[in-house]
């Protein structure tokens, strides 16, 4: 605790604190990559009691930077930065911290040395630009950088607080798993965030809200409740701040989910494919998957969840026609009659996928993802989705949309939910 | 153009504007989604010709957005709003904006006949709450949502200028294409964004900095060169604002061409993706991909390239190893003797899976994702990758990291990169 700040001042921020989130750099202010860095930050800051109120984008102009630390020191308390702390010349937070905070850049030995072990073990050798991330701003407290060369720096003003990162995704979650957490859980008192998830099925997001009417005028008003919809189904948020409304919460989110009746999928969070695996793996099946136009994002959506190869053999990823029926056994009359989207080749590329690999079950998938190859009878956005479970198969056509990005998540969600209601 | 505002403001505003991006929602505050819609704006702004100088996040709570409205009318001239406009009450931005421009709602009779038609086409009926998405504030100029229910508001304020658009990615992209950018074009001057792309292999980000320092000594300041490392490759843009620098950026973009000699794999800012599918259409070849650690996201990261079937013939994942055997001829000794994660089943994979989808090329990729299956020989991280074209067989050991997420995807544009570099 510094000298100068009066202890109730302390104790009123631990209480009331509320957390920024500034991410730096032009490339994300020209669009040129997606800020995943502040959704990572805000959920595990989330979880683990610290709530964020705002998240703030600026670019490497120092201006910028400045007249944004002034926004946020003005209505935050904790201020987290990433990004603008490279070797290159366009990274320019370090020198804007050490105008804002009025000292200069010292020599920080041990980051020096750390740098050095680090070029050491990667083979490289190190060059004056990599020297200068061991630079740091006077009045910052340094605190090392496992895995890079820039160090996180923890600035101390007042009462308040700001760190800056690396906005190297790998960099900065390490930063904040095994430094900057630990500190702010040693540092301020965080609240309880209590919240329960739904996976609702089979409702509009309109008609879903028409449904829980009654139970949204009854709810108590530090509670809320958040639709969030996604690809067929609708994530539902039921969430407070406070350990003193655990009880309530238990006793809200019993009478929800029996509102949502066998709408509701899962209680929880969990994506489509996390669901679908733990319930392979509860039952003993195993999947693979025959993809035409998900071009092998299926595959990759159920082999992105950690311990995948203990339910699923593998794909046949069968663009073109020809390897539909090599690998798959489609028959070439099939094609030529039915077309490549038909219920018939999307039945027989699931029968085939599941014969040749030896899985109890199978997700097979095609259709038009654009922006050409549609026609009037099949427009872009036509898919069949077959599902295969022992003996039982089932079929149906989706409608998807016209943007091919979509195109390919949204039938690949699509899908994936198709076998888990089949499973269920 | 509003009688209020003397006409040097206006023009003003037309010459200097700052924009600023407001994406509105609870979801974004605790990482349960990621900010896409962001970069998205930006990336189509920027393109025209109008500059983003800040982006905030903020939750659903009114008084929150209020203060950010407050916030961003004190910098910035267009104010773009997404988010909090569905039809459920934890969607509050319509009612936000009455409060903060001093006005009731009222019913469009526009908007609702659009909605009722949208639901007629849909064949769902309408309830009480999808007809009040017509219910406008009545200072805004409303202008019709062509695939959703809420429509867009168009605020004027003074000089200034607020739109408020949904948050749905597709509704808001349709929105920005087709009426706020062509409205946004005709009401304001944008300044030309001269931007040149070079994406780099073969350096450090220190490397090539070192090596660009005499270049960017002598580089105009209205000029900026900024550095994206991603996966083995660096993204280099060279940019300035204003059609004045036209022959100055001719000039140096050729400079800064000649500087990075053979390590520049494209003047472009395209993706390891595009630039392999380019190639391939070029010299009439014809790839195939056989996955294990990847999982069929090499083939997707391939297959989200429109036109694709062009060159692309189809995958095998063979996530389990008989899978490897039964559709890849991979020998049963050698995954015995040198296990899946080795340079000869990479080989014999790429070799099998061109042989029995008859292409050109092929990428092979085995290798240990984590966060179980490392050894101490074989660490989580360690991945083969052998690239096939015509009789040239090129394999390579790789070290990609720790973390599941990142492996695959560096794993992927490490493979990608590799068969690139081959045919290059």
């Amino acid at each position: 605790m510094q000298k100068n700040i009066p202890y109730f001042a302390l104790l009123l921020t631990c209480l009331e604190m509320k957390i920024e989130i500034i991410t730096i750099g032009d490339e994300l202010l020209i669009g040129q990559i997606v800020n995943t860095n502040s959704a990572w930050m805000a959920a595990e800051l989330t979880t683990q009691g610290f709530g964020v109120d705002a998240m703030t984008t600026v670019g490497d102009a120092p201006g910028d930077l400045l007249a944004a630390l002034d926004t946020a020191f003005a209505r935050a308390d904790i201020l987290l930065l990433t990004g603008g702390v490279g070797p290159t010349r366009d990274d320019r937070t370090k020198e804007t911290l050490c105008r804002y905070f009025d000292c200069p850049l010292i020599l920080n030995e041990e980051v020096l040395q750390h740098i050095e072990q680090l070029f050491q073990s990667r083979k490289a050798t190190l060059n004056s630009l990599t020297r200068d991330q061991a630079l740091v701003p006077s009045k910052a407290t340094v605190i090392p950088n496992r895995v890079g060369t820039a160090p996180l720096l923890w600035f101390r003003k007042g009462a308040q607080l700001l760190v800056s990162m690396p906005g190297v995704p790998l960099e900065m979650q390490t930063a904040m798993r095994e430094e900057i957490m630990p500190r702010l859980s040693a540092t301020f008192r965080q609240k309880a965030y209590l919240r329960r998830d739904y996976l609702v099925g089979g409702y509009s997001e309109s008609a879903l809200a028409t449904h829980l009417s009654s139970f949204e005028d009854q709810l108590p008003a530090s509670f809320s409740l958040a639709y969030l919809p996604t690809y067929g189904i609708i994530r539902l948020r039921l969430s407070a701040w406070g350990e003193e409304h655990t009880a309530t919460m238990e006793q809200q989110g019993k009478h929800l989910r029996e509102l949502l009746g066998s709408h509701c999928l899962s209680e929880s969070n969990q994506m489509v494919e996390q669901l679908l695996g733990e319930l392979l793996q509860e039952k003993r099946f195993t999947l693979s998957t025959a993809e035409s136009c998900t071009g092998g994002y299926i595959a990759h959506l159920i082999t992105s969840v950690a311990g995948a190869s203990g339910h699923f053999t593998g794909s046949v990823v069968a663009y073109d026609n020809h390897i539909k029926e090599i690998l798959l056994q489609v028959e070439t009359e099939t094609l030529s009659q039915k077309g490549a989207v038909s219920r018939e080749v999307a039945e027989q590329m699931a029968r085939g996928v599941a014969a040749v690999t030896g899985t109890t079950c199978a997700i097979a998938v095609t259709g038009i993802m654009g922006p050409d190859g549609g026609s009037e009878e099949k427009p872009v956005g036509t898919v069949w989705v077959a599902t295969l479970c022992g003996e039982r198969l089932s079929s149906r056509e989706y409608r998807v949309g016209k943007s091919r990005a979509q195109n390919i998540e949204r039938t690949a969600r699509l899908a994936i939910l198709q076998m888990l209601m089949m499973l269920q």
